[in-house]
């Protein structure tokens, strides 16, 4: 594989993507993808009752090389632009959006270490991933403020817990954060998962998400070397730096935006070959009752605005990617705008969606053995990471007054 | 236990129910039916999980007398009228809406007798019920044409299959259904459970109404004598016999709104005991947040305006009832309104609050032990029995033309 | 005419109204409002592109002797209870929403010396208003801070200016408001509105709400006599005086109503006489498409609503204001709930039919001589009075934590 | 002025547009454009009261060449491509809708003569247009069946009356319909618009897009050449001359989107110059109150969906164009799908904010004298067009079953 588009060649314009080597790779990449995908999808109802850790599954993400999807050529990665990313991200989705999230936030805490550390520290990573092949976890929940860390010589001790760390589980390295005694200060680290003293505990049990094994990581004098501190330029210290939120969310934008996607497959499939008309309605088939259309029209008029929104927030955040330090807090602004935006509209159009595939899937749809209420719950559950409402509001202040989100871990 | 209100009793009026007797039965009447109802609650998430046959809560039902609740008092039952019977299907559905289902159904399986049949047959039914306590199934699914009757002498042979019939596993009488060989007339029949040819499969299996076992149930070669046959006036035959369905749907009416309250009560819990406020809000506690009370305040809405509505569709129900034959297509028309009305707006506003419960609950109200997906699914299951866009095209038509529901199993 | 239902018998119950003279009487009212009501809706559309003072329909409400209808019998008045009169409200927004306003808040104007005054002062002025036939406008609006009283030896001094004075041109009677120089106390009183001093721009210019004459009415030192201060029990003193805050949020969502009612009749008149079919719809007349009943479905689920919700409002305000200084907070709040509801209902069904009436009523309904936008700008005007995020988060306050609505002017 | 993109130079891509010429060219069209815009919002108000032909206006979009806009290079005009005339129309809509309308049309009269036409036909026009500065009005309404056509030798006469004939009254050249007498077949011809026997009423009387002139033609015997009748290909007979509604829509969809963006801007006004806070909001400014802004989100959202959705659009509708009649029917539809969503969502944002606006711009903005009604009675008017659930209706044929929509006058 080859060059797609990477954020180190900032020369390189996106347009250069279309170059007939990087079509191939990009072909090449999706195919790919869309095998696994479609693996992900014969088991995602028996995992989802399931719950744990998708082992097999992980393992095939390794051996599928896509764990280096981000990674730019040069330190052996396949050299993806952040679009091409997210559309991957979409498609495993549409086909567990369990494995989307963590395949996704994998390649959120690769980019975490080029955003907050130095070229020495991430390059070094971002090459024995590639080599490796090695998962990425998270364990840097700043909302849960319990790891502590104490300086010592030349390293950090933390101790203390995490919540709500996917992928922690069945990963080879980390991102932790602990709040330094005394200074509060946040400090973000990049650590092996197998250190001693980080226990990850299976205690991850949602109603849905279920196997993101988005459970609780234990500190317990963890020694945490100066180098893996990533302070240079340090945690939302700069507008580039301050780009990882909002990848965290295109990238939950893109799982909602799979979900959605599949949700209205699902009922189409039903739609097409299980429904029945209903007697009042004076049609030979359910595909002919005007209400089933005019709600299908609705699903779609709902997708395709998620769809364009999700697109243009891609477009731009490769754009302010490939700025890097130079990204000022105006260009980091549009960005985050066009990323809030984005997310509103797939959370309410993939819940709607979820909702009413019923209405027009007909009652076999409700089977318990198809378990298509999935969906909804999968949605339900990984939309309420931070309130749409304040989602709302950001985009409010920015309408009334041309006030930027102000950055933040959700911002 | 004594005179609640009954529909034998024409000349009482619904203001009779005040005077202090009724109202001392009534009171303990709902103190028994709020104890079942904790109980059921206290069991209901473990049973969702299960599913099957809630054996031991049925027989607490048969325990408390109040499967003879809507039973005149003249054949032994405590002669509540059907507002004070859909109080507690509603009661019911806030602690545990397959219960609700159930119980709500055996009481609209004793109607159908009064409805259809002849009051030498139904005598004798109401008389039975009550002092064996017997629990009625449903086994009449109109829409599921595959049973057949044949004529012979004296009685009738019913083969072939029904499906989604509620509450016939572990039931001693059902309503069954069958179309006529030949003449395609629909026979409908109150049999034994445990008539020889019957077999009731425990083969129900949705993601919602878990315990409702509405799965299939079979006839081979079951003798119906003419005498359980429910012929005169017959089905749907006058407008007082097309209450049926009216009953049938302020039932699901009744269902609906508990869930909604049960899923209300739920979020309402979880706000005030467990959810944090969010970082951006400038609040102290989630109570004070301005979204989350927004939020609260169109529940509240939402809720009352169902719950005025199903009480007057309750309480119009109510006095057609005691109109008994002498009930016009008019006066039967506009209790179909306000049924509808009822029944829209409970589903609207559940789905609503069921989806959006956990916007205010907080991220721990997702935890999977607590099963609080279960008022969705419940819901979701529930309101597919028949569509929404037709019970609002009905409605359309009477605000445009006037014209009233056309009478059917679903109108 | 006789008895209705009087706020001075207080041993009378809602049920007393169902005695035959009484029915005889509320039956000679609502034919009288309702030839009232033909006669202005006959001229509304004119009178709408006019704007400025309805003259001859104020003084037809006058020869009506519906000005005295919330006046209890022993002072002359026809003695209604709220729910009639508010019916009667109900009835004129349906025909000329600006007139349902203006004599909806002439009611509240007396019911206002009733509920903050003594019995020496409403007795006199109930007694006058009803055997000369005086209309009372308002110069009321607490938010308006502009008018000034200053103390003098028996009477107050009040100079500055009000905005929004509905219906005080052509009025004998205003409510008028003061901030007290230097302690900011907020006097309420009862005067001429052809006092000396007093002048009543003529300079209300909406979009909507044309005929309320709601402008800016200036007080230059204007003798008001002490004993025309309504000091005792004073404003919002008493949860019986906070009812008054209540009963003018009640008149503005029957008026809502009656709007939504009117914008509904005339969407269904132009429906049933001038719309055709959409050629793709392939039925023969446009009652017969599928949309457009759906669309009547809902907007007959959300008049229905509405209808419940504010019948049930005046219900439990004709049960408080009977309850008299005996009222509790408790009490009081449960009426400031069920109004609220009623009232966020109101807007939300009202400004959603006063749009879609357009899509379901064809082309020809906006044709500019009919003016059917008023509907929309009537009710869009009307609703701005005091924000409905406000309404539901006080809604949100008590479905959350049990809190009451804190009374004020606009609770 | 010099090329922008043109659809006669099909080998040009529109990446093209960004050479420097041709950016130079577009600046200078946004810049008059935007004065033109700036001219026409100055008097909107006085205008939108005063109804009838906006004379003044249109000479002054004569005298800037915009009226050439559409037209290529070659033939004198200025040769913008159409996301660039849209553009146009939608910074007028957000000026002055009625002369956003008639522009927008006036362009899709000339297109018509393009897709229906000979080159000879449109060759010449196209030249007349750029040189003699013609304005194209619209009698071509294919809903209204009464002007009939009656071949003659070497003509063909036209009798009849055609309804919402937009922009005819001063205009220099019209496209006409006609109904052939016996065969039905649709005639489609460009006439001048001063020929004998066409009389253009001022009867246009709407309660919004009240400057659109959208009133009656009157044919009487009018003698139509053979060379005027748009016969090759004609009408909506090939995929490529199917174009022609799918501009018509197009062109409706940035009309609505400039309204929905002036309604929002105009709110944001007064928001931010008038508004006051809520004295329950506990805020210092209307700016910050958590309600209002949480709307402006809203609005945000919305409209950046639209946008995003129209542009893509006419990005879709520019390729096409340029394939000319090569273009196959799949190409179209999935032109007419892009077109119908956008329009959709511009038609619900719409309605939403203009309705909205005044709940967060507060009571000042409801003063008569500024009209901040119109947007919603323009858009109210303008969007019943044709009806919004058939379009949905398309939308769910092709999400369900992929099909396209049928070619029609409004599809």
């Amino acid at each position: 594989m080859t060059l797609i588009d990477t954020p180190t060649h900032q020369h390189s314009s996106s347009r250069g993507a279309t170059v007939p080597q990087a079509r191939i790779a990009r072909d090449a990449v999706f195919e790919q993808a869309r095998r696994l995908a479609a693996d992900f999808a014969a088991t995602a109802v028996e995992r989802d009752a399931r719950g744990g850790t998708p082992k097999a599954e992980r393992d095939a993400l390794r051996a599928s090389g896509l764990l280096s999807l981000s990674i730019p050529l040069e330190y052996g990665g396949i050299g993806a632009n952040w679009r091409v990313t997210l559309d991957v991200v979409r498609l495993f989705g549409a086909a567990d959006s369990s494995l989307a999230h963590v395949f996704g936030f994998h390649h959120l805490m690769l980019a975490t270490t080029r955003l907050f550390g130095r070229a020495s520290q991430w390059e070094s990573w971002f090459e024995q991933t590639a080599r490796r092949r090695w998962f990425w976890g998270n364990a840097l929940n700043p909302l849960d403020t319990r790891t502590i860390s104490r300086p010592q010589d030349g390293w950090h001790e933390f101790s203390g817990q995490k919540s709500f760390c996917s992928g922690a589980l069945d990963s080879e390295m980390m991102i932790a954060s602990a709040r330094e005694a005394g200074s509060e200060t946040l400090l973000v680290a990049a650590v092996p998962s197998a250190r001693q003293g980080i226990s990850i505990a299976d205690d991850w049990n949602s109603i849905g998400q279920r196997q993101t094994d988005s459970g609780t990581v234990t500190f317990e004098k963890v020694r945490v070397e100066d180098h893996e501190i990533l302070a240079d330029p340090g945690p939302l210290s700069t507008p580039f730096a301050c780009l990882r939120p909002l990848l965290a969310q295109l990238i939950l934008t893109n799982v909602y935006l799979g979900i959605a996607e599949s949700a209205f497959n699902d009922a189409r499939y039903y739609t097409l070959h299980e429904a029945r008309p209903w007697h009042a309605s004076q049609v030979s088939a359910a595909t002919e009752d005007p209400y089933i259309l005019g709600q299908y029209g609705e699903f779609w008029v709902g997708l395709e605005s998620v769809r364009v929104l999700a697109e243009r927030a891609a477009e731009r955040f490769d754009a302010a990617w490939r700025r890097g330090p130079a990204l000022t807090e105006e260009e980091r602004g549009s960005v985050a705008l066009a990323v809030a935006c984005a997310k509103v509209a797939a959370i309410r159009t993939g819940l709607d969606i979820c909702t009413r595939m019923f209405e027009v899937a007909g009652a076999r749809a409700t089977h318990g053995s198809l378990r298509l209420d999935r969906h909804w719950r999968n949605l339900r559950t990984h939309t309420l990471h931070d309130p749409l409402a304040y989602k709302l509001r950001e985009l409010g202040d920015w309408a009334l007054t041309q006030t930027y989100p102000a950055p933040g871990f959700y911002s």
